[in-house]
């Protein structure tokens, strides 16, 4: 039976530590494992399968005997490092925006498209953006039975998607404004407290910010339709885990509630949570309970009959990003494309 | 110069403490002042001008001197006491939802249908919803230029909309989070703090909450528009003070992106916070600082050339709720209505 070597960069980062974890609740038969992140948190040990590990930095070479090297450490370390770990003889899978809109670099959600998996020209696979991951997981089934035209989402994004400095700013700013003390801003550019800010990543010319032109561009990409319409507004609340999406879709061809409802219920890695007079619908803060993209509030719009509503939660940290990128790998693994 | 008596009924609540407030901000000629509450808050003495009034239970004709009674009590109060209250000769203002659907109730934001204060066949005069006031305001100048056909609306609302109990379960739910202690959940069906829930008011059969039916039923009756089509999300939020709306509406002329910043510069009751290059757009914490409703996030939408995004915040106590109906007042005052 095959061996592979892995290796994680930007292992002590929220997600990098999540992909050693959801590495470890997969079966692979992994020989060797290396961790890699910056000067700073070289020297950290951290756990795997029993035994430990030291985080190191990237050095000349260090991806010449990996298989598949599992990135997260930005756009900026990726762009760097990840071209080299390809030549040096890695397949990389990056979780960041590096790669994503390359035409030579599949972006691949397992579950939707995972035949672009079978073409990887520069070795670099890219993960989706977590609002973009947990969307589509809910809007996929009804895409295949009905066709989209058009969506209308307002995210509300928890902090743990900017990273560990930013949960540790919401903590510290909550905790300053319960004792009447002034908040210290540093991670976002207003008080992320007791507030919600229309803003997430820098703003394009057109008004839109890069994390709302991501969910457009990101789906067009993934269901290789370019036609669909996205429009997006990210916000960042006050949540530690969990994205929640308000969405509204229209579809091409015609269908009711309830066969939105039966597609949905035919797609196994979806969870339906849509019981309103039991108070039963997503909530962010049951996300780290399940791997599985929660979807509720689903109802039929008022006066459009091809467009409905509903309310998504997703793991923003497993599926938004660990938990896609170890599947991709095991796609590969179990294809042989590695 | 004519004299007024004025009551406010729920006047130890959030809303009708920012009553107290805001007429005391007005230059009425206020002649006496009654202010109600239920047993459990009568007794409690409240400053209005220099003076200090105790609050008093409902009695039997204690509004046969009242010319202007604001209530702000919950609709199962004002059901009760506002019909006596109008029968006994005061003008009732009422800021909760018994009466907003009522055909011989005028519904009004006075920036906007102040022409229906002209008829009040039963006395009784319905404060919209807060949500409903802020979007129809930061909406209205391009409704009244180029026409609004649909409006797709997510809000992301603050837990002071529902009073104080509320705000006390999100500091308190805070606290207990912040020290790994099990929140206690009262007030609301499951845990605000840190959390986005999708769920405010009950359910309706369609499967939309009554907090966003009143968006759509409102907004016809305000407007005297029964075709325009309003689908609404509203939500929850860990947020004190401020409610949030991300909308996208699509007119029914054409216009550009200029000309829809032109109509809204062109409505003084509004501030447009649009700069994002700099960081500037509404923010639910700025709510406090102004009465005015905040317009940012201009935006065109990419595919559909007559729809258009914003982001609009509004201080959901004071003109969500007391300012609105005391602007109420004060238009009636100023065209002897009253």
């Amino acid at each position: 039976m095959k061996k592979f070597n892995f290796a994680i960069v930007g292992a002590t980062g929220l997600v990098g530590r999540e992909m050693l974890r959801v590495l470890s609740e997969f079966d692979f038969n992994i020989d060797n494992l290396r961790l890699f992140a910056t000067e700073n948190s070289a020297g950290t040990k951290l756990k795997f399968a029993d035994k430990t590990f030291t985080v190191e930095t990237v050095t000349k070479g260090c991806f010449a005997d990996i298989d598949i090297a599992l990135f997260s450490a930005g756009s900026k370390a990726s762009k760097k490092i990840a071209p080299i770990a390809a030549k040096e003889g890695a397949i990389v899978i990056d979780n960041s925006n590096a790669f994503r809109m390359d035409n030579l670099v599949p972006l691949v959600i397992p579950e939707i498209n995972p035949k672009d998996l079978h073409n990887i020209p520069k070795k670099i696979i890219a993960n989706p953006n977590c609002s973009t991951i947990q969307m589509l997981m809910a809007l996929f089934p009804i895409y295949k039975n009905f066709g989209i035209k058009k969506i209308i989402v307002s995210t509300y994004q928890a902090v743990s998607g900017t990273g560990k400095k930013a949960v540790e700013e919401l903590i510290n700013q909550t905790k300053d404004i319960l004792e009447n003390k002034e908040p210290t801003v540093d991670v976002y550019p207003h008080q992320i407290a007791f507030n919600a800010l229309p803003h997430i990543d820098v703003f394009e010319d057109n008004g839109f910010t890069v994390e709302e032109m991501k969910m457009l561009r990101e789906t067009r990409k993934i269901l290789h339709n370019t036609d669909i319409s996205v429009n997006a507004t990210a916000v960042r609340i006050p949540v530690f885990y969990g994205h929640s999406e308000s969405i509204w879709f229209e579809i091409e061809k015609f269908a009711n509630i309830s066969d939105i409802i039966e597609s949905l219920k035919s797609f196994k890695p979806i969870l339906i949570k849509d019981n309103p007079a039991q108070n039963i619908y997503p909530l962010a803060i049951d996300s780290v309970k399940t791997d599985m993209v929660s979807v509720g509030r689903i109802r039929a719009d008022l006066d459009n009959p091809k467009a409905f509503n509903m309310w998504v939660v997703g793991n923003n940290i497993r599926k938004g990003a660990a938990l896609n990128a170890v599947q991709i790998a095991d796609y590969l693994i179990r294809n042989n494309l590695v």
